[in-house]
């Protein structure tokens, strides 16, 4: 049973520029192996809930170790047999959007 | 100055589905002429803070005229001399992550 | 026909303490005459969409004033018929959960 | 080290009322030992980061077996030497906010 999440990770007290540490999640969500997507607010990830709530946290505790202070923000859609739902949820709405 | 937006907007108590909701935010978003981006989490937006705003609470009225309850969930990213962000911010976080 | 929202602001590039920030949020709140709470995480208000709206803006931009980058993040929850929200959820949680 | 975090469930798909939902979280909070305050918008706990998380996860899967959809939002303030965060936050904006 997968669910799909995404996360927004903003480190505090170290300057304005976020994409370094963004770039230090990518690289943590790609070893992870789980499906995932990257946009200009927050990355997305999709797998079974233990899996991808380690993997956002060891995002959390790299930019931690990087900074005095990190807000993470996080938002878990778990729905009853979903699956392959990065691609799906949005074609299933461009299909009724026309 | 441009503000990148992303913003989810979940109907409560009527029924799983949330997709009918989101394509008439998409609707209203593509008359806006906003630069936006959707995803399987949220949809972005990026133009100028108030009609960002804008946009955005007339989705959300629009979905709770569907619905007796709505919870709207908006990150609004405010920086010094954004623009393109959409587009820009993933590229950034891409390169760094190579 | 009122709704609660809780909102939380972020400046990004100015050190790692947030308190004086939120401080000049809450006089802005005050000043709003908005029923309001202050927590740990949030401040939460309420009252008619677009005063609650534009309070909230009205911080944002303070902070922003303040600050190179801004993220804040904003739930709203608006239900039928909701009034004098703040106190009322809290009691009929605990009353539930006795 | 101790993180301060909020966080948010809601059912989709099973009618408009949320609160005995959060009854059943704030029970399995109380159960976890975590300091905590339950708010009108979310419930606050603090403690340390894994524990913080096994308990709001504990919660998410609770609200999930009752529902066919859960969303759940989580916010993580993780910031050094941080303790006895959920007064001393509130109490250090007010003095600021005089």
């Amino acid at each position: 049973m997968n669910v799909i999440a995404e996360f927004t990770i903003i480190p505090v007290g170290v300057g304005e520029s976020i994409s370094p540490y963004v770039a230090e999640c990518l690289k943590i969500v790609r070893t992870s192996g789980l499906r995932h997507e990257l946009t200009a607010t927050c990355t997305i990830v999709e797998g079974e809930l233990d899996e991808v709530m380690r993997t956002i946290l060891e995002c959390h505790r790299k930019v931690r170790s990087m900074s005095p202070r990190v807000v993470t923000s996080i938002r878990i859609d778990d729905r009853e047999g979903e699956s392959d739902a990065i691609e799906r949820k949005v074609s299933s709405v461009e299909e009724k959007a026309r």
